[in-house]
């Protein structure tokens, strides 16, 4: 799928600023960027001005902006990395993209930048095959189909619900991996899209994600903060978090993620010895999490996907509540966000 | 895992010969079977004397040997494809490489012969990860990891059971694709290899695989026959049947099946559009197998590869027996398979 083949009108891509400069950053995305509407998200924690180059039709939120649509209150759920989801909320389109902004274009094998926004919308508009496994990858690339033993019935899939891409240069590793592998990096292209099966956990990562407003915008959640969170990815769980409830979601309603293109190039940020010194409570809450999302079974009386927001959150302060503080502030985070959604997304 | 590091008494190599003449097929996995042993199970319905090749390690087998270990009535069973199940039958080895004779080896992105033997051993030689998926592949390959968020319990991974192959060229369509796409060719080389997720359903595809013969051997079972199936892939759904039972036994008792990895450049072979004027019973049989596997559980008391295909037999016979007389056969066949397993491997 070619940029020319999009409805530029339904896409955002949302940006959260963590750096004030996004100079070269926008620069480096201008091909692939340019005609399309921008929302960026000013960390509220980060006092320069922000830097922003000509020439992108953008809208720039800030601390100001989010008290006055959230409430001073509620305006610290959008700090560091979270600062993206208030995008997510003001947002009116149907897919949004969102890239850390510390990434640029990555080279495929032939040496061509990759468009990330294009493979992101042409995975979100395609079907996605999570009730059976295609061992051919995604059935709907071009040369691509479904293997011999593939059920006819299922070849139509279901609707995508998001897109996960990867990075190349520096992986998305936790806080330990990175700082036992300072000199590794990932220079392996993998060139293949597949549906994640149903049922199946994975850890999202939000640097390079994409998703359908319309279909689960509610269940990218800013939930989950681990205490002392810092400004590098490695140490954050709150994409992690909300890719296991939006994949959750997802099945509960017949929808699929898919992984794979398109991949960024991500620059170093941060000292990753100096997160180690850091105690990393994402390990912990992690052993937490997984068997409670593998025992999860929402009702199915939630037909929406606030309900099913606002169900998870019961069970994760009923079952998680007593083991970290952290589960039941994501929890009241959960069902605060569903109100926020309701009311931003009603009133528009 | 190059194949120095392979110890080569642990590898079987069997082949099943639809075409008498092994002469090309051999010459061109040489570099790749030199110091290998070598099963070569001759189609008992193939009449004319196989051309093998000098400088192979290799035992033969035909017609009158599987007489005379499983009995002339029971000779049948390894009619076509399956002739290589007698391979696995009578296999001493821990793990077992089998390709069919119409593939030779393909070349990787660089333009180099890929090592299939290599490639498969160390799919299984290195743990599994059903129970959390990576988006980063095989975290255990060189220069990979676990991404961010995978919980570390779980990174020790599970045994490996099977190792599935991947082809360039043709690829593994079914008869109606086969024959709609003839011009089709796959020309994409993912350079990937990955855990097909607990619970995650697949068409495992016998032209390119490998197992653990020592952990699920039985569970490779020659049982689900197509009236009217003929000698090219695309008529058949042996294998698919098989992978349904080998995944779900393997989830069950704890292992974990990997695909991508070796690719195999498949030659033409047969008359697509002339396997589109048969029935193709494949399609039917399928969409009754899914939602049988699907709602499948195993007693906890099978504990044993043996009792699981027994299980799953009993299971076959009871809810899908009445469909349609191929899952009877299956069923017995599957039983059969089970006490000639036994009494094959107990004698040794």
């Amino acid at each position: 799928m070619s940029s020319s083949e999009i409805n530029k009108n339904e896409v955002d891509i949302v940006i959260g600023a963590l750096n004030a400069d996004l100079t070269q950053f926008l620069n480096s995305w201008r091909p692939f960027f340019t005609g399309f509407h921008l929302i960026i998200v000013k960390d509220p924690e980060l006092k320069e001005d922000l830097n922003i180059p000509e020439g992108f039709d953008v809208d720039i939120y800030s601390k100001p902006d989010m008290e006055k649509v959230v409430g001073a209150s509620n305006a610290t759920m959008f700090s560091g990395y979270s600062c993206r989801y208030f995008g997510y909320l003001v947002s009116k389109k149907k897919y949004i993209v969102s890239i850390d902004d510390d990434c640029v274009p990555a080279k495929d094998p032939k040496g061509l930048l990759v468009d990330a926004v294009s493979q992101h919308v042409s995975n979100l508009e395609n079907p996605a095959t999570p009730l059976f496994f295609n061992t051919l990858y995604d059935p709907y690339c071009e040369g691509a189909d479904f293997v011999r033993g593939y059920p006819f019935s299922l070849r139509s899939g279901v609707p995508c619900a998001a897109s996960c891409g990867l990075w190349l240069n520096l992986a998305d590793l936790d806080a330990p991996t990175q700082a036992l592998k300072t000199e590794q990096r990932n220079t392996s292209y993998v060139d293949a899209v597949m549906t994640v099966p149903l049922k199946a956990m994975l850890p999202v990562s939000g640097i390079n994600i994409a998703f359908n407003r319309e279909l689960v915008g509610p269940a990218l959640v800013p939930a989950l903060r681990i205490a002392g969170e810092g400004k590098v990815r490695w140490e954050t769980l709150e994409d992690v978090w909300c890719g296991m409830c939006l994949k959750h979601i997802s099945d509960h309603l017949g929808y699929g993620v898919k992984t794979g293109l398109p991949y960024v190039w991500r620059n170093e940020r941060g000292d990753a010895v100096e997160s180690l010194r850091k105690k990393w409570e994402g390990m912990k809450l992690m052993e937490k999490s997984v068997p409670f999302f593998d025992s999860l079974k929402l009702p199915e009386s939630a037909r929406t996907v606030e309900d099913c927001v606002v169900e998870l959150a019961k069970a994760v302060k009923e079952q998680l509540g007593s083991d970290d503080p952290a589960f039941t502030q994501a929890a009241d985070a959960m069902v605060k966000w569903v109100q926020l959604w309701k009311s931003v997304n009603s009133s528009g």
